[in-house]
């Protein structure tokens, strides 16, 4: 199947969709990125992926290479030229093209790179039968709250969930407390039936489903907690699930092989499922 | 002036050198890297780069694209190709590239990129003077021992260190103690007239010209420890220099603001830069 992306000004066919190879994000990984789910051609949460652009982008002192409106009608370009309905845009956006130097070059444009495809597989199965994780430790920067392409870390932690069969790899820091997980950030319901996800910091990335299942629970009524958990609490709860852009809301039903409630997908899980799928169907641009 | 760079099985002219947007390296800094110092046309300390490639490549379970024989082919034939006989090679391998996801894809070739020219600048003057370096909080990932692509730290330091009129950032860790530069490795001279740099470890990378200056130093018959040393120990050494293979051995003459010794450049520096450079002049191939 043919794609098309948007490299730096113009729409290219996948096979001939490429950067030079001095672009920073390159040779650097000197650059940001958003993935943002297209639900019947509607850009989910669009402001609130803008909002978190424009503060990686800020945290980097890289500038925005045009203007959000510009960029909206790209990504509504890329949906129709691709010919799908439902799907993901995946934003790419480095200090651009220099001759190799860490500092910062002067007076060069960002590199901008954008695709967009159908969801790679339905994610029922997960979601019906829920999915395993393993525990590893947290190993990357200190500034995760930036959502930079500087993903080596999280490529290897999820590579040693698949090397054990399992989905996702939780990480955990020099205290015991999980921070996320690779690429989803991570919850528990706790034994006294509380909604829990750690609290934002340089350890994990501000998640945009994360933001809008907080603000589904509050209306929901859910008793909630914004606090970090440790392994043990979490292989202890009730329930535990992650969420993501492309994951929506997955539940977790073993951690380290340790079962979770009953091993079955959770309730409380299934009731924000259902109300974050009514919240994504009803979104308008 | 144009150059020639190789891309994957091609020579190209510099301002063709592309990869394509879904190279691992550009969308998850999954690669790894080695710039080689090219003397008279001799590689300096070729087998040290190539082992510590084989290092990195294996830690990330990538494989080599070629073998060595044909690398240094193509080494030879970039340095022919760009017309110089003093300069620098740089050597980039990803995992390849494949459609988005976290984790290894299965059955693809790592890409291979090479660049050729000469050295960026004379550091003659840095040299004779001495340099100024600030100190930053070490945030980088748990993994420094692999010569990764992943550099967004890295990057950030050395801006800071030019932000502030400074040549280069020493990092530190938690406990206080420098790890190293953010693109070299950092050295001192104790009151005592002890040589002193830091031990390996997942938290410095091993410096090529760091193993090189420790094997003459030895020959010299200096005082050598490899141990931490604190940022205040830093500040009251005798000399301070930094290495790497382009900036060879440079004089440190401030840390923070504070001169170091008599703020002239130290004489056992002097004598190790002299006998470095005897042993790059006599390299051969």
């Amino acid at each position: 199947m043919s794609r098309i992306a948007f490299v730096n000004g113009r729409y290219k066919r996948h096979s001939d969709a490429v950067v030079h190879i001095e672009d920073r994000g390159y040779q650097f990984s000197d650059g940001v990125y958003e993935v943002i789910l297209v639900k019947n051609k509607n850009f989910i949460d669009e402001k609130k992926h803008f909002d978190r652009l424009d503060y990686s982008l800020t945290s980097l002192d890289i500038s925005w290479p045009m203007k959000k409106n510009s960029m909206r009608q790209i990504m509504q370009e890329l949906v129709y030229k691709n010919r799908f309905v439902t799907g993901i845009i995946y934003i790419q956006i480095t200090r651009g093209v220099a001759r190799r130097d860490h500092s910062f070059p002067k007076g060069i444009k960002p590199a901008l790179v954008m695709t967009a495809r159908r969801l790679p597989k339905s994610n029922d199965g997960d979601i019906k039968s829920g999915v395993s994780v393993i525990t590893i430790k947290d190993i990357r920067w200190g500034r995760c709250d930036i959502k930079s392409v500087s993903l080596l870390p999280n490529v290897l932690g999820k590579q040693e969930a698949r090397n054990q069969g399992a989905y996702e790899a939780w990480q955990i820091d020099n205290e015991g407390f999980v921070t996320e997980g690779t690429s989803t950030n991570a919850w528990i319901v706790s034994s006294h039936g509380v909604l829990i996800t750690r609290g934002l910091s340089n350890q994990i990335l501000s998640g945009i489903t994360r933001l809008t299942l907080i603000k589904i629970a509050t209306e929901l009524n859910f008793k909630f907690e914004e606090r970090q958990f440790s392994v043990d609490e979490a292989k202890s709860s009730r329930e535990a699930f992650l969420t993501s852009s492309t994951s929506f809301l997955t539940p977790v039903t073993q951690i380290d092989g340790v079962v979770i409630g009953n091993g079955a997908v959770g309730l409380l899980s299934m009731r924000l499922l259902q109300a974050y799928h009514q919240y994504i169907n009803s979104s308008e641009i």
